[in-house]
């Protein structure tokens, strides 16, 4: 007979760094300068997304990028090599997220005014990195399509703290079981008022609406 | 121009905790029971690896598996019923990893005399877990086709602790641009005595000689 048995280890953790969360949104908002923080398991395809992004909206707006790795420069240097834009990596000595003062001496090297749109690529991580506000106007998870749709029940806080989720790599639907549907339902569940966007950086798909939907952020803060 | 600056936010951490973890290790050692750690990031295939391998070892061998998550008990609940053995959860509070201290409680629920074999599914997470000794005889990294093969560079210690890689989901290497050769240059690189598997446990190839090496680790304890 199968049984499961459920034990309690240890207790939450909480990190506050409310304040100097805040310190830095409205340093952003002031500055007109929009902040989005990505966030999403390793392999999730952050580094190809944004790249692609960068390449859409590089045109009309003028993009910052700052990238958290442990150790690699990996990340940063791609994105740089392929957009031409500035990118900035943050290595933040194998911590497993960013929090908002190592967020505000990161600003420190970049000159906001110069920005209408400054993209964190946080760690690749589900459970850290959604437990600290880093200042960004918006949290951005990524979902990749091979890691499953049940992930949003197992790391319940990642898509609780996040405004938009964005389903990556659809160009490979029908190599796996994913269940678009379920997927979003999980995710409402948490967070009701989730928007919900399904891409394919490879093909371009649903690229448009992503763009359409990061220029109108920009556009709000621009005249906030 | 393109340009990467690197800034250093923080200082690494560090949690010694190896005084439990060789405790736990010389009691499994002690009881003949063969403890595997397996790791890697969300949705790299570790409930679905583990789900055909049980179902391969249990004819022979005596086999617990305990699960650990942040709060649901999906994972451990899936083994069970898809494998018939009894299947523990650990919910470590939101925590990004488990110790050996955490292991020493979950243990104290399992008679270890009973088991050949006991398997730990640690949260999916390719930052923390590497940085705690779970008193494990191996540890385990698994490695997703769609994750890329960079990943060891990125997370190097999750690649430097482990005895074993496993590079799972090779059914759908034809989709992704997976070189299988760069991985296990990395892998090795770091650490040059891992070995490493391709498995696919959806069409099980590769998993005969996964099966045959661990029989193999079991064997071994068993006459320690």
């Amino acid at each position: 007979m199968s049984t499961v048995k459920v034990i309690q280890v240890n207790q939450n953790i909480h990190a506050s760094n409310d304040i100097a969360a805040d310190a830095v949104r409205q340093m952003m908002t002031e500055n007109h300068t929009l902040f989005l923080n990505f966030m999403s398991a390793p392999g999730s395809g952050k580094t190809t997304l944004l790249t692609a992004l960068i390449n859409q909206l590089k045109s009309d707006l003028r993009i910052g990028e700052m990238d958290v790795d442990i150790q690699s420069s990996l990340d940063a240097k791609r994105v740089a090599d392929l957009t031409g834009i500035t990118s900035l990596q943050i290595h933040n000595g194998g911590l497993c997220h960013i929090d908002a003062d190592m967020t505000l001496r990161a600003l420190l090297e970049y000159d906001i005014a110069d920005l209408d749109l400054l993209i964190l690529e946080n760690i690749g991580n589900l459970v850290c990195p959604a437990e600290f506000d880093t200042g960004a106007h918006k949290n951005i998870a990524l979902l990749s399509i091979p890691e499953g749709h049940d992930k949003p029940l197992k790391y319940p806080l990642m898509f609780e703290v996040c405004d938009v989720v964005i389903i990556t790599k659809t160009d490979v639907c029908d190599y796996f079981d994913f269940d678009m549907q379920k997927a979003a339902e999980y995710i409402h569940r948490l967070n009701p008022d989730a928007r919900i966007f399904s891409v394919s950086a490879r093909t371009g798909e649903g690229m448009p609406a992503l763009c359409t939907y990061i220029r109108e952020l920009c556009t709000n803060i621009s005249i906030s």
